[in-house]
Formats: structure tokens, sequence, C-alpha cells
């Protein structure tokens, strides 16, 4: 590889970390938001995706210009196909968080349904796996990776019970529906937040092995 | 360009739009399975989507064996880049339309929940923005696009209609909450494609006329 390449390969990943780092904010500020009733913080997180739409948009651009400018081949073109994943897949997660924080602005107004306890665990294991999918990515470590999609398990049964108690709450109190509606979506989102930390976990494995994982977990599984 | 990237291209077309068909063809399945409380056309949409997600690996392999193979520049570098960004939205439109086949099969047991006939309307409106989508891209064509993204508005406000009247039966009838939490899921699925294809047409008017318009719908509206 020319240095120059690996110059320019080196500010890309920077610019990578530096949107996840972004997208990693705006979801911890959209889930506190949620969980303080707090209409400021949510606005700030709806206010700040226009920065996370930018830098994915020069992070676009600087994938481009290294594939025009260097012509990489094998493992560096996997790299900067993997890096326009990942960026795709970070900015939906600022656009998740985007969607919570909106819920979480019309959650703030009264009537108040109470916020589950269960959202605090369940947004930390999200974010641990967004961070630990980030890691992999950095060290180029599959079984990292793996470890990353077999969380997403844990992540889908906090969904199923948040809800579960949501449905029940909405049939015993029918003046909750709409907010427990908004309350479902919050939750929805950040279920679909952990799903997008498993895409890039795959796409990590894709980079160091070659093989397509998206869609086939039992290859990771098994 | 060369003829053999030429063709290489046209091959890369065929296939994308091989995709969109199997795409549009799940979305019309899932939402007629919805309609008509059928969970066999339910399964089979669920069934298909590996036939999506195979297909998508390929095209994904297919562009970067023509980047390395070609190392094309400019204008057709971008339609690389802006083919595997479609294939992305489709493969998302794909898992769209089995989240809507999924909660079809649920709503096909009883008590069954009132389909509202305004979800016809709202599916025939989506159909029409994805198809457009695509032929945007095939003829190249930046204001069909533009229509497209346009479009959108009557989408979200067929889901905003649909929903306040689904919330009014939840209250009215807390035994129809679990029906009607998965029917809500099922609309705001289809407003999320329709969402897709206004990605597909923003890449449309990357493609023809280099600017990045995703995130800058101001561009278009003015």
């Amino acid at each position: 590889m020319s240095k120059h390449l690996q110059k320019d390969l080196e500010h890309l990943h920077r610019s990578l970390l530096k949107l996840a780092g972004y997208v990693e904010d705006a979801v911890i500020s959209a889930t506190a938001a949620l969980r303080n009733h707090d209409p400021d913080t949510a606005q700030s997180v709806i206010d700040g995706d226009n920065d996370i739409d930018r830098l994915e948009n020069e992070i676009q651009d600087e994938c481009l210009k290294i594939l025009a400018l260097h012509q990489p081949v094998a493992i560096d073109l996997r790299r900067i196909s993997v890096v326009l994943m990942i960026t795709t897949d970070l900015e939906r997660i600022g656009d998740l968080a985007v969607g919570i924080a909106e819920r979480a602005a019309v959650l703030a107004r009264p009537p108040h349904v109470p916020i589950p306890d269960q959202i605090e665990a369940m947004t930390d294991r999200t974010l641990r796996m967004v961070r630990a999918s980030l890691d992999a990515f950095v060290s180029g470590d599959p079984m990292a990776a793996a470890r990353v999609i077999r969380a997403d398990d844990e992540v889908d049964r906090d969904n199923d019970d948040i809800i579960r108690d949501l449905v029940a709450e909405m049939k015993q109190s029918p003046e909750l529906v709409e907010p427990a509606l908004s309350l479902f979506s919050a939750v929805r989102h950040l279920e679909r937040i952990a799903d997008h930390a498993t895409n890039i976990a795959e796409d990590v494995i894709y980079l160091v092995n070659g093989e397509i994982v998206r869609h086939h977990p039992e290859a990771i599984r098994a």
C-alpha cells in the first residue's frame, strides 16, 4: 500500500470514529430525554442531526475520492466499501436517535406515562453493542464482532418485556394509549439501533474474513 | 468507457431491476396478506426474503468486482456507488415487507381488528413511489426523482390519518390493543418503505447532478 493511500485511510478512519462519537452522544441524550421528561435535551438531539448528516456526506465523498485517486484493490477496496456501509448504519442510528428524541418531546408533556426502568438497561446494552461493533472494526477482531451479534438477542428480550408491560398498561388505562404508543415507538427505535450495531459487526466479519454474513447469522452462532 | 465496462454496467442494472422486482412483489403480497387476513401469503413473503438477501449480496459483489477490474472514475464511479446505495435501500424495503407480513400473520388470527380502507390507497401511493424512483434511475431523470420526493408528504398524511383512527379505536376497545398495535407497526413499516423510495430518488439526483440531496430536501422543494 502506498504511504499516501495509508494516510488517506487513516484520515477516513478518524472521520468514521468522529461520526460514531456524534451518533453515540445522540443516543445517550435522546434516551436521557425520554427518561427525564426533558424536552430541551430532546430538542438538542433533533437540532444536532444536521451535523451527523453533514459528516456522513463528507465521509461518502472522502471514500469516492480515495477510490478515484488510488484505485485500491483487494482488502483496501473492501475496507472502503465497509466504511461506506458502516457510515450508512451510523447515520441511520442518528435518525433513530432523532426518532426517540421526538417521542421524548411528546412524552415530556402530561399525562406522563411511567417510563419503565428496563429502558435504561436496554439503552446500556444497545450502546455497548454500538461501541463494541466500532471497536471490533478498529481492531479488526471478528470474534469481538461475533459477540456483538449474539448480544442482540438480549436487546430483543428487553424489547419484548417492555412492550408486554406497555400493552397491559394500555388495556388497563385507555387514557394512556397515546403516550404509551409514543413510548412503544421509542422502544422499537432503540431495538433497531441494536440491529444496526449488528449490521456493523457483520461488516467487520466481512472485512476480515471476506465472507458476507449479513442475513446469515447461523454462520456466527454455530 | 470501454465496451467491457459498459457491458458489465448493463448487467449490473439488470440485476438491480431484478432485485427491485422481487422487492416490489414482496410489498404487494405483504400488504395483500394484511388486508385479506391471509397467513399463507404472509408466510410466502417471509420465506422469499432469502432470495432478496442473496441477490443483494450478489449485486454488492458485482459492484466490487467492477471497481477492482475497471477502476472506473467520475460518473461511472458515482454510478456504482449509487447502485450500492439503492441496493441497500431495496434490501431494507424487503425487510420492511417481511415486517408487514409478520404483522399480517398475527392479524390473521382472531380477534380481527378492522383493516382501514386507507391502507390500500397508502400502499398504492407507496408502490408508485418505489417504481417511479427506479424509473427515474433508469432514465436518469432528476425531475422525475424530485416528484417522488414530493409524493412522500402524501404518504405521511395517510400514515397520520390511519394512526389517528387506530388510537381512537384502542381507546374505545381496550381488548383490541394488541391487534391494533400490530396494525400500527405495519402502517409505520409502509411509511418507511416510502422513505426508502425517497432515498433512492435522492440518489438519482446525486447521480445526475453530482449533488448530495439526502437530508437536504429543501434543495428539491424550492
